[in-house]
């Protein structure tokens, strides 16, 4: 079973994953797990291959049976989870300082199409809007167990970006802890909430809306902008802009529009930086603070375009080598209507 | 001139270096830059080149002019700077929330060796403790600064740990903040002196040598381990025995010894997993804390394994894949006075 450690001097948690545990000798440089090839009849993500998952905690058909084809949406436990749905609350301190808590969690693929080398920005409007569904659905299920305290969906795009398997999917992790970075921010938004009587992230939003200068579209509902304070060239926050604390209470309509905003946001990376490696991921409010009036849940880009290294890992501050400014006028102006040969004429 | 940012939400800073900048399309996969090819004629940091670079800031050199060669440690301006020593300290909010300052530092490379085919852990231990010692000189320099707040000495080994330059060195970064993640690391470490009377860094220090299995090697001064808590597979700390909150207090006896074990750990990396990329930073107390009892100085070693993904953007929990115990052990089986050729036959 995996196991939560909570690391003394930060407070911070830590996973370790012992049934996805590789052995030292597995780091040798040459012997590391390269990506999947691209054999289709094995994937098994890929319609006819169900079998080779386990059983399946949610999918969209519209015939066919449980866990055989005909979906396409489909959503699996992790065959090689960080977390799993058994254990105990418990946190122990066998070794005073050293407090641990079994891996206790659930840990999903989201598979978000049948076709095994579809491109996830360049999907039918539908298909997003039902991913997203999807994500709310697994959501709205995985907050009831007792144990969960905080779910994350994200999606890996690219071996560079963390992922091993090519065909489209997201993830979905539930953790049994509220990581202590988190609360930090939520203590901040709530102090500024008492202070201001205004939701931070909402001002926030407002203020990039009032300058404008790194929007990079916005709708009725939500606005795409790369942050003043950007850690990563062409990193992008989605947003929305009522508040909403915790991306399970969208709507199905919101969902529609979102997935159009969303889409977007990714072709214009996909076409203007030629497909680059990318990971996005929502951030939302801990289980049960779905309806807190502090914090405003919104889904976070980074294209994997620089390298993090040990100035960032001995200060945690981060070194971008582009404006926000300038990145967002260079997303503005790609076309998603056009293909990438294109582009490249224009 | 770069500038600093921060962050509204979580109030971390981040670096806008314009003066490193790159324009968005550089970016586009293909156009990106590629580590530099081995033309030790051409290379800044070798000897001979000294023109290449700008004023050397030290060197360690017997015979020869200010900026000849004739050195075998020496230490100058980044021709790329992160930050640079002119600006304000004034921290101004034109648009509200969204604060920021010069972007007011000093970022020094340390050429480590004249020899531009050199491995760092196949140094003599002799050039290692001079690396060290400038390392400690350099500090005390900095810290002199007005406006200087933190100091981080690091090591980037390898293109995916981000090097550029394949020429043996190391950087260092003074800030003109101290980051709210290290202000956090240490409130709770004051926290923790103020009810235990002891310092937190300490404690596990002595809790890491009591269990004994996460113990790498130790000497009369130092303790190498893979920490109970590591983020990511074989991360590595070496910490001093006694309590020292700042890298800058060591003698030049300890730097002697500490150049051994650095060597010795870096060595077992080279030899065991094959030369693989790493990180290593030395996290130090803040300037004018390097007498607090409540901080120990400790070097961390990442060795660039696996890929943090978009759990660990969203949640800030890291997800490792083997047990420091065991990789601990590995690790001590690791010989380091043979050649790989010996230790594969072994």
């Amino acid at each position: 079973m995996p196991e939560l450690r909570q690391d003394p001097a930060t407070q911070e948690w830590v996973i370790v994953a012992t049934e996805r545990a590789r052995r030292p000798e597995d780091f040798v440089r040459g012997a590391r797990p390269q990506p999947a090839p691209e054999r289709a009849g094995l994937c098994p993500f890929c319609p006819g291959n169900e079998a080779l998952t386990p059983p399946e905690t949610l999918a969209y058909r519209r015939d066919g049976q449980v866990n055989g084809p005909g979906w396409w949406v489909r959503a699996v436990p992790n065959r090689y989870p960080a977390l799993v749905p058994e254990g105990s609350q418990d946190r122990t301190e066998d070794v005073r300082l050293f407090r641990r808590m079994d891996g206790l969690g659930q840990h999903e693929v989201l598979i978000e199409s049948p076709d095994h080398r579809g491109t996830f920005c360049l999907f039918d409007d539908k298909q997003v809007e039902e991913v997203l569904l999807a994500y709310r659905e697994r959501y709205l299920e995985l907050s009831k167990q007792r144990w969960a305290r905080l779910i994350i969906v994200f999606r890996n795009q690219g071996v560079t970006a963390g992922t091993s398997l090519s065909h489209p999917h997201s993830q979905i992790i539930a953790t049994p802890v509220v990581p202590i970075n988190l609360r930090r921010k939520h203590e901040l938004a709530v102090r500024y909430y008492d202070s201001a009587g205004r939701c931070l992230y909402c001002d926030i939003v407002a203020q990039e809306l009032n300058v404008g200068r790194r929007i990079i579209l916005q709708t009725e509902d939500f606005v795409a902008f790369h942050p003043f304070a950007s850690r990563f060239p062409f990193e992008t926050w989605i947003a929305p802009l009522r508040l909403q604390a915790s991306f399970a209470l969208i709507t199905v309509d919101e969902a529609k529009r979102l997935a159009k905003v969303l889409k977007t946001v990714l072709a214009k990376l996909y076409y203007g930086l030629n497909d680059p490696d990318y990971n996005f991921v929502i951030h939302t409010a801990p289980v049960g603070d779905e309806h807190k009036e502090y914090y405003l849940w919104h889904l976070q880009i980074v294209p994997r375009l620089t390298t993090p290294a040990g100035f960032e890992m001995g200060s945690g501050i981060f070194i971008t080598t582009s404006l926000p400014e300038d990145t967002a006028e260079f997303m503005r102006g790609v076309r998603v209507d056009a293909g990438p040969r294109e582009q490249a004429a224009a």
